[in-house]
């Protein structure tokens, strides 16, 4: 058995992107503690139900107070079985009296499922969503403070026609508050289930008329609810769902980051990650500025998402539940728990993020006039200018070989005075400075900003 | 380009599982069909706003109907892009007059998002939800069929205490309705898009004030709404948690198909698919009759399952768009492909499955005594016994070693007997015949099929 | 059944990526000619052993001419066999004293999994690997060509050390010429096998007293060597390693695609792919040039590399074997076909690549003095400066915040002038003009493509 | 930071299914100790060029072994950079005079990608390699054992025709030993490098007229070859087939796994696991006999397959490098580890594996009659009935349907009589006694054993 310290381990998310926070729920310690709260839901049903007395509660909650995971983990060693050694262990440390209420009617399963069911939902509301909603609370910052601060659009890498900085990063605003919204709903979906070995209610079947009756009972003791109809395991199907969703938004925090990433290259320079006094960029190349911020959340999104295919897998499970799911469905929590890290160290990174005006400001510059393609051409179009694509791709192409604004090449082409002539004053103003051409884009930034402020109250 | 049969394919969604419903849309010439149904709702609302006649929408009907998607390709073959070679097709069958209100203002993936939208919610609420439905009526009618046939309960392949049946089955009906509403729900959500080349409606800006109303109209007649925020690309994010829920019920399918093939096996031999009178198990034993239709259902999911995570990889695209997902996103409704076709097999299988019930008896019975383990435990548990679990084991070991009935080798140990005096009649029968634990399985079996009879009108 | 065209299709490798070379062998078309090429391998063999006449053998040969894939389907459609279909197809065309020796002893799997091991060997040796080959020439041409062109080395996406452009191509010149080598040893390894329904040669043993060398003789008529041990189908490994390194190979260019894409950004502009006369690049911005070749080779990539999760799942079959993996398997020649499709297009692309020696220039003086920063940190601890690291990064920021040249602001720093004087004419040289401190990047770039251009006779 | 036990891990390789072996080399602790050793390696070099004295080498080989990871991580806290914190606490432990010899020329990934080549080559020559060749000597003793052991085969979990229990082992003794020694090959070609910030030895040509023949200096200190050409990090690709090839190995135990499994079903119960005096099978159905070994080795393939992905992904850095599978690549190791333990725990368990003849025989005798229909098929063909598949066919539908022996219906058909009579005694032995038609099953099970008991030296 390990001895060493943390670093003897090999899991990143166990030395390196271990957190305290998501660890008080998704570690085996955390684990420990919540499969010990359902025994102790059922003992605290069997009492007010008269079958025992609320002394045996009162015994069975000071021994779960006491169980430490390592004691467990010695019993299984000895019996090899992992929610029996749990099982012993409470019933150890109470009187004889009180022994036999422990687990009973029982599957390990209705101990496990609900125990993973509740700490999901608990890691999900009390540390990723608050770390996410303090995330979307910083973009909602930038979108506002940015929302007019011109940017040139790119697609294919390409300059396309200008935004605002602050409607980029509304884009995420919208996305990653939808997101938010939908974890919430899933994690309140989790079910519970105390149905037995088959998940037809046998052994409850033996004590009570009333089974599906107590199920509900000792779940409601957890805030969960019963899953319509489970066999030995609960359907996996809503914590599958809850996983997917956290992939998603693991993908948009990765899509951030790797806007942001790119936007720092040298060449591009439009933002930085504020470096601290005495942070070291390269061991080698002292000037180096690396993003390794934005880096490490895209690389941990690599983590993360082909794990749902292991979660995929686990879906399946032969008649009333075979094990070939055991041991995988222990890393289940390593998803939510990478994207804690990836959150808070987004969270942390966005909230230091400076905007470099002069880059973006020169970067838009660089191809001025050929942003002007698009207005100049749905403009010809509108004016009825039968093939007016192509004319506008050949003016362009003249404006590249001869190196002059665009503006220009079109003022000196003789076909295109009629068509300069019936422009309106705001439709002449953006050939010649088409930082002007942003649609509506601050707007919708604003727009979009205060939706998600209101909505999660940031 | 490709001229010769369907055989010429490569993909098995092609020549071996290609389906004439799911390809009315998921085809490439289905997209074509979309794709200018989206051009003609431009038209038509710049009509209903006066700025084209209503002649023009006449004339870009008329087009829209001859159109080919090979024609389509053949200008793109020149030109090199696609939604332009869309556009130039269209507009070299309409008059002059015509042409220049065609794609006025979009982008290409306005066309294409929005497109890709309605046709796959198209294909979820015309194809597969009802495909999933009749499988779901199939799983309802043999849940209520076969509610009160004992089954034995297994766990890890092991028997383990008895169900019924039609309960095995009521645990699908669950999970697959439940599936059948999510699908619902969030094909709805698919939003659309005409918000122009980086998402900020400037082209759009051009034309109207009032350009996210002008962008609600258009998606309108094709029933779709806009997203909150795009870029030149819709976010991925509803499409992808669409995709998410189809590999979700993938794997519903997958555990249904792999609990069918496992009690197929020739020692269990609880169902059997219906054999046609000509068919051939093996070409050289003739004898076999192999379940190929739920072994197919399996290994489409794994054709499937491993897919999402391009689909996840499909969601980070740099800035207002790059198209590092431009070939990947064109495999995404294979998905959809490969699920309609194993929703089809599986319901037209389960419609003739067979259940033997000589097997389900020899079965339950092989282990009678030891079945009854559980319950002996429980009763001794509640008794009072101070180690119930662990005296029951050594039972079960004697009754193994001694190859003798439970119940016997129960009678006969002189500890048992003040717990058998104990016991309930119920308690007792059930040690006497196990056959009779089988808790609520076929009351819970009948509830869930009638709620899912009714939510589902089936 | 299908009967449309190939816009019908729903895979993009049917309609958009498909390539008649790879259908060749890819196709269900070319997967019936080479199951038909084993059956007759086998006629061949009873032929040679003297247990049927040569004339049989001409007789099938010329049925197999004439079998079509069509009418295999439509009797698969009657019986429900698809190897037993074929075999029909086969005996149907042939005498009756001929039939009895079709398919004799053989179990589906020693046709098909022979048939399977042939065509992929084919389809890598014949189509892939000549298309990396070429690509490869390509490569190798662009190293030598630009050498000596100096270029700015990225890490972390910022200006790091120069290098050559040259250089960097060495790099894929390297990985990839490793990768063909290992894909070509790799499908001669592809093993077939004629051992019958379980592996065990039973009815193989029915005829010859040499069953493993009957079945040697029947795989040398398709160039094949039998597995060592098979169970009904040949173990999975040797198919899997190729598929891992089409994957691999896949990845090297994607990530070549993905280097060459960063470069035509905008901003950076070092590399340009050739525009044809008539090509758009947007359908609303007609000055785009989006890089949509690197942009193609990169997506298909991930349309690749999850679906070794496929394969490594097909891996699993149980017993003598299961048929879950049946469809799936059908998938795994589209792995290659989508290899085929990236190489050829980026072969295509590479040889049109231009270079812009003014914007390699441009970007290079973007940070010349601190580029430098690297060799004078390593001059300096080498000269004994015991806090080299530290002091050089102070100078960079100090040169960054006064906007001055790393040179000058190390000039005018008093504790560097005794470094300074110790400097070697070429150390002092570097700090003045960094473009010199390229290593041995030429040299190195040049013996990489001399070794490839030598070993692969390009 | 992280100070509990182990049990406040996330991931189960560091709690549950930790390896105290395999941590020695792929936990980040042993990462430390790799690192320095390749700095270490640095010095000796520079020691033996004279360029530093060995005095240096001792203090920094002292120096190194005082070394924790737990202080180096204390400056990366400070510093924010990995490797230049490992530099630091180096220097902070030697003389001034040695302090310039540290890490000098060398970039992180020189000892960083080094340093992990090393210590996974170690890890799979060390540890997984002799688990695996362990597991391959049980395999080989269970086939010799059992090579005449008969035993039903089965396709599509459908009796077949017989094989030997020897011969099925004897595929996986195959499969295993292929996969040993392609592991044992691709371990060994694991590259280093020492090739500075951007891999063209920029750094080292300021000192070394030979900075090749310097790198391949310091690389055989550790046994390592010089990747051919280097960026900032060494070409992925040697790393990436051996993790395919863990994955592959991964899968070849899941298949057996997965086979026993099956084999003891309830049902089936050919085999089974032994269970400790203990052990405790279900917690409250005492006398379940759980396959949980053959489960969990299922279980942990589920975990490895998909993160072949991660691999993959991890494979595209852009240009010399960038950083985003910075985080990911710390995971790799993880793949080894799981399959350390899985490979352990199916030796374990294999060694204990009983089989039960009697389970055998009664399931081999369960359709005996039947079993024969495939050597009467082929025997019938081979005598030259013109339709003898469909023939035996009709028979076995008569034998099923009226419950008889094959045997008996063939006798008593009409049709039979001639063929029967020109039978030879084997071939009319078969029939009455379908488990002498086994093939060659038991003689090919003992020479693939003995084969690969030679090869491996077992």
């Amino acid at each position: 058995m390990k001895t060493g310290d943390q670093f003897d381990s090999l899991s990143p998310i166990d030395y390196r992107y271990w957190d305290e926070e998501a660890a008080k729920y998704l570690s085996e310690n955390g684990f420990t503690r919540y499969k010990l709260l359902v025994e102790l839901a059922l003992v605290r049903v069997l009492a007010r139900r008269g079958i025992c007395s609320y002394a045996v509660v009162k015994e069975v909650e000071a021994a779960c107070g006491q169980i430490t995971t390592t004691e467990v983990y010695e019993e299984e060693n000895r019996i090899q079985h992992d929610v029996r050694a749990l099982v012993n262990c409470i019933r150890a440390k109470v009187s004889a009296a009180a022994k036999l209420y422990i687990h009973l009617t029982a599957t390990s399963n209705d101990i496990i499922d609900s125990a993973n069911a509740v700490r999901s939902r608990n890691a999900i509301e009390r540390v990723l969503i608050p770390t996410l909603t303090k995330l979307e609370g910083v973009l909602v910052d930038i979108t506002l403070r940015e929302a007019e601060t011109v940017q040139v659009g790119r697609t294919h890498g390409q300059h396309a026609v200008p935004i605002t900085f602050g409607f980029a990063i509304a884009g995420y605003v919208s996305r990653l508050g939808d997101s938010i919204e939908t974890l919430k709903a899933l994690a309140e979906k989790l079910p519970g289930k105390f149905s037995g070995a088959v998940g037809a209610y046998n052994a409850q079947s033996l004590f009570f008329d009333d089974p599906e009756e107590f199920e509900h009972e000792v779940l409601a003791e957890l805030g969960l609810a019963p899953a319509e109809c489970s066999t030995q395991v609960v359907p996996p199907e809503a914590m599958t769902r809850l996983l997917c969703e956290v992939t998603v938004a693991a993908g948009i925090l990765a899509n951030l980051a790797d806007d942001m990433r790119n936007l720092q290259r040298t060449e591009i320079g439009e933002v930085g990650e504020e470096f601290e006094a005495a942070q070291v960029g390269s061991s080698t190349m002292p000037q180096k500025r690396n993003p390794i911020n934005f880096e490490n959340v895209k690389s941990c999104w690599k983590i993360v998402a082909p794990r749902m295919v292991t979660v995929f897998m686990d879906q399946i499970s032969e008649h009333q539940r075979d094990m070939t799911n055991g041991g995988s469905i222990r890393t289940h929590p390593e998803i939510i728990a990478y994207m804690v890290h990836m959150a808070k160290r987004l969270a942390r990174t966005m909230k230091k993020l400076t905007v470099d005006r002069a880059s973006l400001e020169r970067n838009l510059a660089m191809q001025k006039g050929l942003v002007a393609a698009e207005p100049l051409y749905i403009i010809l179009a509108a004016q009825g200018h039968s093939d007016a694509h192509e004319k506008v791709r050949k003016l362009t192409l003249q404006a590249q070989r001869e190196k002059r604004p665009l503006e220009e090449v079109v003022i000196s082409d003789a076909e295109m005075q009629p068509y300069l002539e019936k422009m309106t004053p705001y439709q002449r103003q953006i050939l010649s400075n088409p930082s002007l051409y942003t649609g509506i884009a601050a707007k919708k930034a604003k727009a979009v900003a205060l939706h998600w402020k209101q909505k999660l109250e940031l």
